[in-house]
């Protein structure tokens, strides 16, 4: 069975901390970000989230995490879990970024 | 300021119902979809996010719906909050949907 | 039959004149932008895509638009002609809009 | 500098062919999936896109894919030409794909 709980690392270097995952599916962590599109220096911001508990072991899962620590963004991802040969887990995951904007009229350049 | 507890209802006729956002942003609620990609009957679904605690009213925010009612998906929402000129708040969002997959050959469609 | 040939305008207040579609589907035209993430004055972009030619007036269709009258991004846009109740025809569409990066460790925020 | 003309590959196998590209950076060619969510054959489809003719080597480009040999679909790309250290020249691009829906109800999911 997938479960989320514990460190993972991505591509870019960013980390995440995955804290216990209980019976619903429910979970927070922090997430530790080694690229940003601010000016303000990084720090670990939290994070919140739900996977699914199927017991294949390829559960897919989502979580928000809130740049609260050194932006007015907010990050979410969705991915699902995958089992490779050797027994490792991987992580694949699509993210958007919103990043805030002052009025409607820019609401169209806000999500990467 | 911008709180997202309450009934939200979007342009399809989905609608959300958020509890009480907490002292860190963290909140939980029900979304009931209309509309789905899957042939089970639409059921309400468990959410959990994160909203900024701005108090310009404008705040970003995100959460992950956990589709486990009626299928393996799972999505998430990000998006930011305004204030129309009557003071009612209106919510701009974006969405990922990620349906599970058997292996990660099938890996590039999984996500819309 | 859907045809993309002539002028539309967006909810954004941006406009494109499409010219004739080719036999193939194939088709060019101008594209002037109403919104814009850089500090420059707008002028005309050109475009050039692609559409179905089914019978059915539904037709998906997709196009590039060069920025290069004032920046060094590039947007596409896919989409599918629907016919309104009235006859009107209306082109749903989503886009992704490529911002020009230094180096590959930027890569990650060049698309929005 | 960038020029897209020539034989790519990418991670999934599938091949793009792009003949010459002209002085406007207009440019044509035949695209090899080596994935699909239809049934049906697949079969190479032709394509019609457009670059910035930057002589840093660093253009932005986009294109459509007209899936017309199989399917009802389209889809865009949108990247950047980047330069490896050997000399070697790669692209990194994100994608949409348009599915037909019958109708405006459907629309949410049409793209991917």
């Amino acid at each position: 069975q997938c479960n989320l709980t514990g460190l993972w690392e991505n591509d870019l270097g960013s980390r995440m901390q995955v804290s216990k995952v209980d019976s619903q599916g429910n979970f927070s962590g922090v997430y530790h970000t080694a690229v940003s599109s601010t000016q303000k220096p990084i720090e670990p911001c939290p994070l919140v989230g739900s996977q699914h508990l199927d017991e294949d072991g390829q559960c897919t899962f989502g979580f928000t995490v809130n740049w609260n620590k050194f932006s007015d963004s907010t990050a979410v991802f969705v991915g699902q879990c995958f089992a490779g040969e050797d027994g490792e887990e991987i992580l694949h995951t699509s993210w958007l970024l919103r990043e805030k904007v002052d009025s409607l009229p820019d609401d169209w350049k806000a999500t990467r």
